[in-house]
Formats: C-alpha cells, sequence, structure tokens
C-alpha cells in the first residue's frame, strides 16, 4: 500500500480546504489535500458571492488577492424591502467597512492556482476516505487513488468535506449533539448575463414571497426567489422566473430589470445545521462539514473562513511545537462565532420570508421588524455589524 | 332620562382613562368618565411597575409628578441572565435615559387624586354601557347608573375600558382587524414585603423556565415564575413558589433571597393582540381596549400612556376647532409605536422562555441571543433603546 506522509491531512479540496493548506504552507506546515471531484467539478459549482472584510483580509493573508482587487466590486450596503418600506442598510456609513462581491467560484480558483504556484499536494478523485488512530500520535487517512489504496500518515486532519463528507461521520454518533432547522421552503436561483438591476443587493419581503437581487458583476446577475420544496427546475422556465422576480422586487428595481438566458438554474433548501463538538482527537471540523446556514445573510463561506482563521494558526503552533492551546480553544472559540452567525442567518431567514400556515401577527412582527430598522439606527447597525461579519 | 352632556366621555377609569382625563382638563377640555367599578376596587388591581421616561414626562405634564418623584427609584439599567451568562443592559450608559419603578397602582391613585382636585367627574358602578351615533356631530353614551339609566352626550368618546370592555365591540367586527398570538404559559406573579434580591430587574431565562425578579421600593417585590397555562394559583404555596424562583434566578442572587409572606399571588396569561383601526368615527380606543402585550418588556401602561400622549392633543385640538388633523391621524400614529412595542415584547417574551415542545435549536438560538447581547454594545443600545421607550 503506497504510504505517503505530511503534517495535515486535509479532507476536502472546497474553498475551505484550499485556504486552510494555503495559509498552513504559507507559515510553513505540510499538508496534502484529499479532494473526491476533479478539479474542473470543484470549479464548475456556483455558490455565495459576498465575501465579509475579515474574508478578503484572510484572503489576503494567504497571498489570494490580485485578482480579487481588480474583479471583486466593494459593496457598501444593501436593501431590504417588503411591498411598503425599502430601507437602505449602509455598512460604510454605520460601521466603516464595507463587503466584497467576488464568488466563491473565483475564490476557489484564486487558490487552486495559489497552491499550483506554492507547489503543494492535491489529490483529486479521490474515493473511500477513512479516518483512523485520531487517538494517537500519528493519525492516518485511508483513501482509493488512481485505482489503488493508499494510506496518508499525519499529526492532524481537517474535516472540510462538506456537509455529506466522512469527517462528521467519524466522530462517533453518540459523542456528537446535533442541531438542525430545515425551512419549508427553498431558493430558486438563476445566473444570467445581464446587467444587474441595481448596483446593491435588494432582499425583498414581497406578498408574493420573498426575492433576492444579487449580482457578481456588471454582466452577471444571481438572483433568487424563494419556491416550495416540491418545486422541481423543470417547473420553472426561464420566463416564469422573470415574471415572478420582477413582481417580487421593488418596483425601481423591476422597471429596470433587464431578462435574458439563464446559465445555470438550481434549486437550493435552506436549513440551520450544527454539530458540536468540532475537534475529536487530531480531527477538526471546519466550514459546512459541521455547520449549514441558510443563505439569506451570505454567512456559508465567511464562516468556513473564520474557522479556518482560528485553525491554520492553532495548527501552525501545534505542529511547531508551540503548544496546544490553540488546537485546544479551537471548538468552543469557533463555534462561539458560529452560534452568532447561526443566530443571524436564522433571524434574516425568519424576517424576509413567508411561512405557509403562518398568522397575521407573524407577518406583522415582519413588517414592523422592517420599519424598526427603517427607524433606528441603533437597529440597522446592529444589522450591519451582523451583515458584515462579527470580529474574529 | 337623566341626561349629561361633556365634551369628551372617557369609558373606563383605569390609569390611561385617568390620564387622558386628567390632560384634556389642564387644557380646558371638560370630560366625564364612566367606569365600572368602584374606586377601592381599581385602586386594588397590581399591575406594571416600569415606566418609560417618556410616560414619567407625560405624568409631569399631567401635573401628578411630586409623589412619583418622591416614592418612584429611577433606574439605570436591567440584567438579562440564563444559566450562563449574565448580561447587563446599562440604560443610562447606553441612552443616557433611565424609568422609574413606581407602581401602576400608585400611579391611578395619583391620578384619582388629581382629578378630585380639579373637580371633574369620574361616575363608579356604572354598567350596561351603549356608545351611538359615533358617525353624528353628536355622539352619545348610555348607561346604567345608582339604579337609573342615563344618557352622556358628547362630542367624542375615548374607549380606555380595556380587553374586556364595551368600546372595541362597538365597532362592526367587519370593520376591525384583530391580530392574536397567545402564548403556551402563564406567569406566576407575588407580591411581598420583603426587601429586593437586586437594585435592578432580572430577568432570567433558566433551564427550569423564565423567572423575573422585580421591584416596587425597598421593601416589596414583584416576583414571577413562567408556569403551564394548566396551573391554578392553588397549586403554588408560598414555600413552592420561593423554591422554584429561588433556583430560576443567578446563584449570585439566590444567595441573597430574603423570603416572607405572599400578600398577592396570580397567574396571568401571556397574550400579544392590536385590533385596528383605533378610530371609528368619533371613537377613539386607548391601550388595553385595542393592545394587549404580554408583559415581558414592560410596555402596557407605557403603550396607553403613548396613545393619550397623541389622542388629548388631537381631541384638545378638534375641541378647541384648532382642526381635525390630529384626530385624523391617531390611528396610524398610534399603531405605528403600538407595532414596534408589540414586536420587542414579542422578541423579548421569545428570547426569555420555555416553550414546550421546542426543538434544541431554538434553545441555541436563545442562548446566542444573549450570547450576542453581551458582545455587542450596539445590540444592548438596541434593546435599551426599546425598553426605554422608542420616541412618541
Amino acid at each position: 500500500m503506497t504510504t505517503l506522509t505530511t503534517q495535515v491531512a486535509i479532507i476536502g479540496g472546497g474553498p475551505s480546504g484550499l485556504l486552510l493548506s494555503q495559509l498552513l504552507n504559507k507559515s510553513g506546515v505540510e499538508t496534502v489535500i484529499l479532494e473526491r471531484s476533479t478539479r474542473d467539478h470543484v470549479l464548475s459549482r456556483i455558490r455565495a458571492g459576498i465575501l465579509e472584510w475579515g474574508t478578503v483580509e484572510l484572503l489576503r493573508a494567504a497571498g489570494v488577492d490580485a485578482r480579487m482587487d481588480r474583479e471583486g466590486i466593494p459593496h457598501d450596503g444593501c436593501y431590504l424591502t417588503d411591498d411598503e418600506l425599502m430601507v437602505h442598510i449602509d455598512f460604510k456609513e454605520l460601521t466603516g467597512k464595507q463587503v466584497m462581491v467576488y464568488g466563491q467560484t473565483e475564490v476557489t480558483a484564486d487558490l487552486y492556482n495559489a497552491q499550483d504556484a506554492m507547489g503543494t499536494t492535491v489529490l483529486h478523485g479521490v474515493s473511500d476516505v477513512s479516518i483512523h488512530d485520531l487517538d494517537q500520535s500519528r493519525s492516518r487517512v485511508e483513501f482509493t487513488h488512481e485505482g489503488e489504496r493508499k494510506v496518508l500518515k499525519c499529526l492532524y486532519v481537517a474535516g472540510c468535506d462538506g456537509f455529506h463528507g466522512v469527517s462528521r461521520k467519524t466522530i462517533p454518533e453518540e459523542k456528537r449533539r446535533e442541531f438542525e432547522r430545515v425551512y419549508p421552503f427553498g431558493w430558486l436561483g438563476i445566473l444570467s448575463e445581464t446587467p444587474p438591476v441595481h448596483d446593491e443587493l435588494i432582499y425583498s419581503n414581497s406578498k408574493h414571497g420573498f426575492a433576492l437581487a444579487s449580482m457578481r458583476n456588471e454582466n452577471l446577475v444571481r438572483y433568487y426567489v424563494q419556491v416550495p420544496l416540491s418545486d422541481k427546475v423543470e417547473d420553472w422556465s426561464d420566463q416564469r422566473f422573470w415574471d415572478e422576480f420582477s413582481r417580487r422586487i421593488p418596483s425601481e428595481a423591476a422597471n429596470r430589470l433587464i431578462t435574458g438566458p439563464s446559465i445555470e438554474k438550481s434549486i437550493a433548501p435552506l436549513r440551520s445545521f450544527v454539530s458540536e463538538p468540532l475537534r475529536w482527537g487530531n480531527l477538526f471540523l471546519v466550514g459546512d462539514s459541521a455547520h449549514i446556514v441558510p443563505p439569506t445573510g451570505a454567512k456559508g463561506l465567511n464562516l468556513a473562513a473564520s474557522d479556518v482563521f482560528y485553525l491554520h494558526s492553532a495548527l501552525t503552533e501545534a505542529v511547531t511545537g508551540k503548544g496546544t492551546g490553540g488546537i485546544d480553544d479551537y471548538s468552543s472559540k469557533a463555534l462561539a462565532r458560529i452560534w452568532k452567525a447561526m443566530r443571524f442567518s436564522w433571524q434574516m431567514t425568519t424576517m424576509l420570508h413567508r411561512f405557509d400556515g403562518e398568522d397575521a401577527f407573524a407577518e406583522q412582527m415582519r413588517k414592523a421588524t422592517l420599519d424598526h430598522l427603517a427607524h433606528s439606527e441603533t437597529a440597522r447597525r446592529d444589522l450591519a455589524e451582523n451583515y458584515i461579519g462579527l470580529p474574529f
């Protein structure tokens, strides 16, 4: 059996695994990334597009800022609306900070290029991964690669393999505590090469349901509408999408709407999920492998980045013999921030969506929340501070 | 049939009717108050004890501030706790304002004395009230008093007769829109002549359920515990109350707890309720006749006071021929503030209570909300601004 050796084995070559690898290697820590899919497949996934400033700074520290700074679009604020009110949340004025519009797909591509330049090892097409000896001083990951069973010996394992990955499931079920909230609707999203309806994002709680007008660049939009979970992508022609989207956004935006063919269309369910703890012996869970947020509030990638922020310095300390305080604290430190982002994403989701069977009081509470935001700078600042990202 | 005449007929001699009458008479507008109960009965009701500063200032404008200033206790803040965190909300530092601890019973007594001094008419023991001709230039209230059917002719009618009163029901059902949320628990409250466990209020979301440690003065406390709606007062001996209360408040407070006999004990259900509109022809609803909040957040009396604030100037203008703009705007103006207080009370209630059958995620959201408050001055300021009262 082929044996490889490294300091940190990273399961999963999505943005969190790549960013962790990049930061560890820059600190002189060796890694090997094991990724199930091909690189092309990873780079074809359409995901989030809003980076908190802390994430932007972490990407700078990782040395993957050149294209982001050229092509990314800093946003100073966003809009929250219903059929009566349109509230501007001015991040810049309220917090002094911005967010960066730059697609996760682009971040991932930049990280792959940076890993190439550094000459790190990323194995693609890896299957049947199993993790062993997590309570020993040396741990081991077994996997199949190029038709051969291989073993990767390592000091630590980072589980960056997403919700369906093997890492979380390696922690015995009775040692995990899982928290979940499944929302009774999904987001139908399209990607279209058309100019954005507005230069900032619009989160719209219309009487026809939620819609989000977001953008990737001046000729690429990502628009969403809330749909029942029973809907299929095939139910939604481009025309039906544009009609529905158009009546859910404020008329001043709808009047500027330019439609075009969709180049991607998909339905994502909305879920809040956390698995505790994040550490099991030498295994550390990062990002989606331990927690999922609904997309309202754009926290998914950013939470993975803050996990990486805590973990890369903790692992560097541990590997270079500077102590294990960081890895001992990783789970509690990361979870404290995760739960606050969970709360924010849940609150944004609850505030902006219609729920089947809800009473008229619930609708009034949504209206009153928006009205309070419209009239209270403090309430807008609280939302802005959460949106641009709480401190690491 | 005995006929009385006045400018504003006020149905209900609780604090909102009395305060409205007091302010109207001070502006030269004549009133007659019709109250179902005896004065002693009205004065025996134990109610809220926290006055927003806007309410304090309105009571000053009404000339009923002397005893309040002597006996009331300004509070600079309050505490929110669970079993792990104790968060201080410093109203004074966060908003520059305070609240006043002064019982509704005392406010009501002061208002009766002020009405006596002014020589206004308050009829007690009034029954079978009906309101007529609300669409005419002169309206009329019929009622039974001292065994005799009487009629009160007036320009306007103020419905200050609470949730069960006749005023709201006078508006045809198809012209009202009602919103309601009934919470699946009640508050068991006791009044006891003992020194308070703490000099500021403690709202405690313990694992055994909610408790509130509040006080009236240095030797009179009002303490509450969340109980199932099926519980009866008889189920709760004083000893059982003290045991339960003691384990629901933080240990540093429980260690200082001095117990004593209860001088009042009652269970109140928790409800959010709003009826729209507040105006129907010459009838104007005020306070509990149109809206009920759960006690979490202490908004009940204060919302009635803000209704009175809007209505007394509107009615004064209308009666003195200065225009009807105020009464035309009363409903929408008052409701805008009412809905924000509804939102705050609902959020405080949701954040501080355990709900039967809730999932573990809901509990985590409560913990994360408290944790966010602990770490975010902005979040504390938002809570403080709502607690001390949004501007009129």
